[in-house]
């Protein structure tokens, strides 16, 4: 047997492992009794550290070493080149944390998940600060583990995107600032109201369910692959491409949750369901990047799920599931409800356009605080001047403010930007796709995916993780991610939705 | 670290993958879409391979030997010494059947099923011929590698029912024999005819599941550290302790399958929700075998769960729940209905007495088969024979015979007679427990099963698997598993049921 080969063995038992440990954790939120939890803990905790044991072992760097010396030569885009830089990279990531610090960074994100639970019920940020200083700590010596050239927020951002620059997101979302403080501020001024109260009225659950199943199927998404759970934080997984599974939550008097989570999630699995069948169980059967995973979701949720054309196809099945709630009232008002943007203080209440400016906040304060520039007691007042900045509003308390998301009682800075990023991409991606194939707006204007979803098959899921995403934003769309289409992209919805001029 | 602490957590890292591999299969029957089985199975096949690699190991062996010696002169029915005994066992079982017969078996087990589903579908015994031959030789061969003094079928029964030897099940299944035949014979000779024909009528799906989980809490199954799943076959598996689940399939047409399905499976879950804490993370936080594990779930379904006080308690829920079917009928009459027994085919069908024909006709041909007294090809007309000498019907084909069970396309001789011990010893521990508490039989005949369960947790559950049956048997009920309690049971029920003398 060849080195590739012997390597490709291994790599598909670590990926099988891979899923058994995805799956213990899919479970947890979808089926398991809370009280089932510290077992669960204990199975998850085993898997990872053998998983952690052998895709770092001495023998797995030789095997990669040995297989890429064989390989030399073969195509840049070849998956066995593919493979081989990934590997090489996760390995040689893999190996730079040491075990004390990962053991560390473990015992302390459990803790300072449940200082944070406890300080946001309580709106009490001097409870979670201590905490949130250690994970402030843990990001420091974590960035300096990984390594970095230019800044420190560099060796961080890079495990969620790879390759990108902190100076290239910052570029980014400085030009996204420029322009979209003025449309936010157009739509503030202009004499149009959009009302969202139809979205906020009695839906029968069950109703919902079956709604939603009918949407995903409409926008591509193959149940026949997949799986539709019920949790109280939506999430994606995939145990192959044969396997992605959603989740929703459902509000009984809230419609947007269920229906534009289940869009969302939807983006995500179908992402890994287009992934070829020839990367099975490698860790190239994923999305590049978080950001490339979110543009995914993003377009499902909002370029294609809060469109006219979407709504004038799929409105009157959606007034057949809620005809006491929508029986009186158009497409077009639904349209309009759904897309009522102003400013608010949570980040995953805000509409489409407020979004980027809850991420950038978070960017630039995660910057400030791993760089030593801003002391972790003196985050709730920062935050709160940035939100007056950005959307000119001032939260009321810390809850609202920055004890609200979860994702800092993990050390996992650089992880917030991929979301706005993530809009970025799919502006872009669809600026593309429409120029190259008319019939995608044509289709869309109709409510239909199929030629979109089929450009995306072609152009974005069947590569997997083969490129880094600054490779495939390139060679889909020929230039490097800006905000440009992102921007063209809202000045026509909102300058249409809102009669700006 | 004392030999026996690392011993201990090799157990727990064994069990915790165990317990993952578990997952991966129940997620399988309840959740997968038919589309994701070809990587789960090699998900599955990872995992199981990975597993007995690490528990058959050499290192394994050392640390249980070492672990031993350092505990020469526990008690025997302390915990650790249980663990070592239990752990010798297995490791020296799973040594004993080399690489290349598991791989073997498990390959033509695969094959063997496809054949078995399309010679069921068929009718066609000459299409799954060569397979079942195949499977006998499997199953002559694991007898061999495992050894065994007096029979070779006691091999293979001791993997399910340790220590059991086959003449003792042997000795037992004549004596009912000798006394159930008489008995079928005398309720055929009977005037009284039961109706079942309540059973059969539209019962709605989602109130089956609401009174399901009704039910479930009523016998003492903790939902609040289990699970109710949707299946096509029904199983219980657990997780630990305080994750142990049951699964259901539901008839929008006959209602005895979701009703006593559940409370089977329920007994199963119970028995695992109340091994001991102490053995969490252990292989002993499970049944002691697969007839005492059994002998749980019919305790639930038959003892408990068709008897009269039980259905006097439950039947105005039940009533509630289904007012257009159940309107005009009494307690009684449901009482009456759920115990209707007359000879069938089909043993998943069978009712409480004649289930046990149908197991031991399997024993026997079983026995035949592995010994070479019985040529493949002659066993449908001896399976006819058989069902004409003890139940009196013939099968009008081989689908309603010989082939009707999934078991004989893997090599499991020896699994095929826990399910009739597992009655007798439930009705053996169950007149030992009214016998020592007389309050269980006053709870049960108002339906309530809490001394019941709280004496099954004492004396059964708490141990898991610390004991041989044998053991078990004896130290709970003062003597060996005997058919005598059930015969006693049956007579005194059906004999008041068909008005025998």
């Amino acid at each position: 047997m060849s080195s590739y080969h012997s390597l490709l063995a291994k790599v598909h038992e670590l990926d099988d492992l891979n899923k058994a440990a995805a799956l213990l954790s899919w479970d947890r939120e979808v089926n398991m009794p809370r009280a089932g939890a510290p077992e669960r803990i204990a199975q998850m905790t085993t898997l990872s550290s053998l998983i952690h044991r052998l895709s770092t072992s001495d023998e797995m760097g030789e095997l990669i070493e040995s297989a890429a010396a064989e390989l030399d030569g073969a195509p840049y885009d070849s998956n066995e080149a593919a493979l081989i830089r990934l590997l090489r990279r996760t390995y040689a990531d893999a190996r730079k944390l040491p075990p004390d610090y990962v053991a560390r960074s473990a015992a302390v994100s459990g803790q300072a998940r449940e200082a944070w639970v406890r300080a946001r019920a309580e709106d009490d940020f001097a409870h979670f600060q201590p905490w949130l200083e250690q994970i402030v700590r843990l990001c420091q010596e974590m960035a300096d583990y990984y390594g970095y050239e230019d800044e420190r927020y560099d060796a961080l951002l890079d495990k969620y995107e790879t390759n990108m620059k902190t100076a290239e997101v910052r570029a980014i979302f400085e030009a996204v600032k420029a322009e979209l403080v003025p449309l936010r501020e157009a739509i503030d001024r202009s004499p149009v109201a959009l009302d969202d109260a139809l979205t906020h009225q009695p839906y029968d659950v069950d109703r919902q369910k079956a709604f939603a199943r009918t949407i995903a199927t409409a926008i591509g998404y193959d149940l026949e692959r997949g799986h539709l759970g019920t949790v109280i934080h939506p999430f994606a997984t995939s145990f192959s491409r044969n396997d992605a599974r959603i989740t929703t939550r459902w509000y009984p008097d809230f419609l947007n949750p269920s229906l534009f989570g289940t869009l969302h999630e939807c983006g995500h699995a179908m992402y890994e369901q287009g992934t070829h069948a020839d990367l099975a169980r490698t860790p190239l059967a994923r999305g590049t990047s978080l950001g490339i995973h979110e543009s995914q979701s993003r377009m499902m949720e909002n370029i294609v799920g809060r469109s006219r054309g979407f709504w004038q196809a799929h409105f009157p099945t959606l007034q057949r599931h809620f005809p006491e709630a929508l029986g009186h009232s158009t497409a077009e008002d639904f349209y309009r409800a759904i897309n009522k943007t102003q400013p608010s203080f949570i980040r995953v209440e805000a509409d489409e356009l407020t979004y980027n400016f809850h991420i950038i906040l978070r960017f630039e304060l995660e910057q400030a605080l791993l760089n030593g520039d801003l002391a972790v007691a003196d985050l709730p007042a920062a935050w709160n001047d940035k939100m007056r900045g950005l959307l000119g509003i001032t939260p009321p308390n810390d809850r609202e403010g920055c004890l609200q998301d979860v994702h800092w009682s993990r050390p996992s800075f650089g992880y917030f930007p991929t979301y706005a990023l993530g809009n970025l991409y799919a502006a872009q991606f669809y600026e593309t796709a429409v120029a190259q194939n008319p019939t995608i707006a044509e289709e869309m204007a109709q409510g239909r995916t199929d030629a979109l979803v089929a450009w995306l098959r072609e152009n974005i899921h069947q590569h997997g993780k083969k490129f880094t995403p600054g490779e495939l934003v390139v060679r889909v769309t020929g230039q490097p991610l800006s905000h440009a289409a992102f921007m063209r992209y809202a000045w026509a919805k909102f300058g249409d939705l809102y009669s700006l001029a």
